[in-house]
């Protein structure tokens, strides 16, 4: 048993404090990793606060893991000492159904384990739930620690981990490249770096933001067009436009002004988790063969082909850099949308 | 300028009652057809009942249509007299759009012109709109006419001029074939058709219906397993199950416990026309990544596919055959799902 600091909440309505955790002992196939930097999601918040229930407190969130492995267990071939390492959101897996075996761990049928607030026997992680990024070490089986190429700093892969791969996953499945019509729905954390991959892999790539505020920025970022949801012409101009929607947005929208942007065949991914169901007008999917889809972060190999697409196109997130005692400000800015465009704690202060 | 015999409806409560109606003169690419037989489908009920609104009357309805072409226009090069034909939903499109031009003329971006209640100009069709299979002759555009190879009868492939593509489109589009487990929602005109021609694709079929009365049907049919949607057991048993579902019901289901039965990637396709939203769980897309969808019939190429295929695998639909004078008693069997499968008229008798 190895012992860590962390940043920790107690309740609901609580606030970050420091702590000491519990890390398990470094077994054959163990990473343990010295945690540099590590980005706030808006999953965080959501878990911090127990707004989608099942919090186990004390919680430490963080699974936009960006450092530096300092130990290697007996078994360990895919890490070593000293190299640049990123965990996500999960650091667990069944790893024998047929997604894990296809490479779709975050499918997996057993449900994978989370980086944080994971249900685990007590020698997976002492306590029973797993901690996550605020902190400065964690202990992580191999398969779920990636590299991080030499082309990225480790602050601006960090968010890559969570926000990077799931929008890169549903842009490859969904096959986003030259000739496809591609709209971000949202220039947030997870926006923002769609818009960017997006770009990088050919697509032209339309911004849909309720405003026009961070216009320059997306253009910045690759976008060739960028709209005001809240200009109802806006739905009226690119109505049949899109192959693919990208949809970061959790809030409910008026998803079928959204369907209805879709060309044939076209397909809106639902990135972000809306508390009410979406309802859906069976005419706006018949009238042009549109789906309404949704996709979960990305697999571990494709995690690890997203950073490295990432750096060989100079693809980092455009970040914030915080002292954990600032958490719950970053919070609170971050629901503000007062983010340009994600929150990263430097683990050194913690 | 032709007259066709006809059975019509006068208004929304009114009773179908033989009448004589106007073709237009042939034109170059015109073939005039000697109607046989036309196939009763629920959009003929609802729009000669005006419940999708919008119905002119007199209304014709009938766009499962099979007969002999009578005569051709000079240009037509596609049908000769003599030859066993086809008529679906559609006798016209632009030709011009991205659809059209990719040989999804169900597509059309302008909307196609539909068999029945198409609003025309009056050289298109005296009176301004389409008249359809409830008549003893119709004069298409040869693009629209499908050729019905010698191995079905005109009668059983009249309906697959609708019912039969409604199924192949999504099926083919959709991959189902070798290795995919596929379901067919709703055992009736559209579903009977679904399940002979999934099997022959090679996928495993399993049928889910509100009972088990036509279970032996189903699998005469192709099935591999038939279950009953009123027993809630079959909603746990088959979780997660299928690569694609086909939802030939229009009525409202509890969507979100079908959307759980499909697998990693499978998608489910809404073929009739919910009046209401569909309100579907985020959480139930995301965590497998799933898919709601909606198709509409298919282009004129892939109609042709489907009958070449059908007659190549002994596929006919299921039908009953009628006299013209039995549509109203015929239509109120149809909607108390009292027909194995489709109602056919024979033409021979108006």
């Amino acid at each position: 048993m190895t012992t860590a600091a962390a940043y920790a909440i107690d309740a609901p309505d609580g606030r970050f404090a420091k702590t000491t955790i519990e890390r398990r002992e470094l077994g054959p196939n163990d990473v343990l990793i010295d945690i540099k930097y590590a980005g706030i999601c808006h999953s965080d918040i959501h878990t911090a606060r127990d707004e989608w229930h099942g919090t186990a407190y004390p919680c430490v969130p963080g699974h936009e893991i960006a450092g530096i492995v300092a130990a290697v267990g007996s078994g360990v071939t895919k890490h070593k000492v000293g190299d640049r390492v990123g965990v996500g959101c999960m650091v667990d897996s069944c790893g024998e159904c047929s997604s894990c075996l296809a490479g779709e761990e975050s499918y997996c049928l057993r449900g994978a384990t989370m980086t944080y607030n994971g249900r685990v026997p007590e020698e997976v992680q002492p306590g029973g739930v797993t901690f996550g990024g605020y902190s400065t070490q964690v202990v992580v089986t191999e398969h779920f620690v990636l590299s991080i190429p030499d082309g990225i700093s480790l602050e601006q892969a960090a968010p890559l981990l969570c926000a990077g791969i799931t929008l890169y996953s549903p842009l490859r499945h969904w096959n986003a490249g030259p000739g496809k019509q591609v709209a971000i729905v949202g220039m947030g954390g997870l926006g923002h770096v769609g818009v960017k991959i997006a770009s990088a892999l050919g697509a032209e790539v339309t911004v849909l933001s309720h405003s026009l505020s961070k216009e320059a920025d997306g253009r910045r970022f690759g976008a060739r067009r960028y709209y005001a949801t809240s200009d109802k012409q806006t739905f009226r101009e690119l109505r049949s436009r899109f192959d693919l929607i990208l949809n970061t947005v959790s809030a409910d929208l008026p998803i079928n002004d959204y369907m209805r942007l879709l060309a044939l065949d076209g397909t809106l991914v639902m990135l972000g988790l809306p508390d009410k169901p979406v309802a859906v007008q069976p005419f706006t999917l018949t009238g042009r063969r549109r789906s309404l889809a949704g996709s979960n972060i990305g697999g571990i190999a494709e995690t690890q082909q997203m950073l490295d697409f990432c750096a060989e196109h100079h693809i980092g997130a455009e970040i914030e850099v915080i002292s954990a005692d600032r958490i719950d400000e970053a919070y609170e800015r971050a629901i503000a949308s007062d983010v340009r465009y994600r929150f990263v704690i430097d683990t050194a202060t913690i």
